[in-house]
């Protein structure tokens, strides 16, 4: 039987990286690695520096194209499933080429395989296809959503309270029903600027990296400044990646 | 100046410990310990296990006894403001006499100081008294959260879609608006049972550790099973720590 890990290696610093991890890193024969286009080098590094720190044993490290997904599609989530179909024949190839019986492969994950990642619905739908046979296991990894609150040294809830996690497409929706704590990613858009003024919001881009930026206030203290500094940010950089904790009073 | 480390453990799995919280219990002088009257001892072992595995200089661990919170009191939110306005007292005390300026003291928290845990408002409520000076970072953990979903090889939410975690209380009273995947904690009262036969639940219990539960289904399915295994194992163990992510059709 082929064995497949799925292992969160954390968000932005090498040492958010679970003892889980490193020993799961060291079961691996073979690191799927799927890079897109624009191939961010801080992040390809950081996952190399990740391998040589802790892997004290001889790897492969297959690299594939990743499919592009179309952004401009009006419909997300159908937009989503067909990059998903196409990564997902990406992967079943590489499964079934380049790992052996009894070998084991990893796809390394940022953050947490569970928190806005397909990884595991990749991994999923090739099974249900059937084509190829593996056993699977995933580790947990800190989230983007975790190095922010503790940078900003605040909690996700308050006592006895919910928080949600959800995405800037549907904050623009709206504040979210019977929930005054929310962590929104995937934001291109600043949605926090439609919240109201007096929303506290605790905004985070590379987190836990040395191109660190941290903003906290009410929206009508920074909301300006966090929309300035993520220009500035993208532009300097060619690539961000920020969340935002938002809290509004109960 | 005295420097404080609120350092998440992780929930269960001694491997579930990061490198940056190895890092991290490497700076403690003193290590401050506040358990229950009703101390877990699997719990006690499980933290002893990662200072003798990970610690190597001399430390000192002071224990305090942790105030009692009255549990049967109506208005949670304020018995717990009560409850943590007497820990604060502790805790102060604790930085106060047992530290030294220039020395490190920490909290070891289970899973993350960010997730429904009290230590982090404790901390601040201290330093808004002014009665002791000290600085304070926070090291995240994985929780409790990420080990059920990791241990289910399930996501927390699904595609573009926002995911929120609550606790029982909460959830006795209706299922949460506009929101299809439900984390669930602190419920004492199997509060599951009342959210529709059709839900999908992913219930666990000690997750991580060698009692580790873990059960999948429909609540029409599995949910009779959950509400013996729990009590069973409540029984037998003196105490439960359980979990699980709801899952409704959209």
């Amino acid at each position: 039987m082929k064995q497949i890990l799925l292992i969160g290696i954390g968000a932005g610093d090498p040492d958010y990286v679970t003892i889980q991890a490193v020993k799961a890193l060291n079961r691996v024969d073979v690191f799927f690695v799927l890079d897109k286009g624009e191939v961010k080098q801080d992040l390809v590094d950081v996952r190399q520096e990740i391998l040589d720190r802790h892997v004290d044993r001889p790897y492969r490290v297959v690299e594939a194209r990743d499919p592009e997904r179309d952004r401009t599609a009006p419909a997300y989530a159908e937009a989503v499933h067909d990059w998903r179909r196409r990564r997902a024949d990406v992967c079943e190839e590489l499964i079934r080429a380049e790992l052996a019986d009894g070998q084991t492969g990893a796809f390394l994950v940022w953050g947490d395989p569970a928190l806005y990642d397909s990884t595991l619905a990749i991994i999923e739908d090739i099974l249900a296809r059937g084509a190829v046979e593996f056993d699977y296991e995933v580790v947990p990894g800190i989230t983007s959503v975790q190095a922010l609150v503790a940078k900003h040294r605040t909690s996700l809830n308050r006592v006895g309270r919910p928080v949600q996690i959800t995405t800037g497409r549907r904050l623009a929706e709206g504040f979210p029903e019977d929930v005054d704590d929310v962590v929104v990613m995937l934001d291109a858009h600043n949605s926090f600027t439609g919240v109201g003024d007096d929303v506290q919001v605790y905004w985070g881009a590379y987190v836990g990296t040395p191109d660190e930026l941290l903003i906290s206030g009410t929206v009508g203290e920074v909301g300006e400044q966090i929309v300035a500094t993520r220009a500035e940010a993208r532009e300097r950089k060619g690539w961000i990646m920020d969340t935002y904790l938002l809290r509004r009073k109960p």
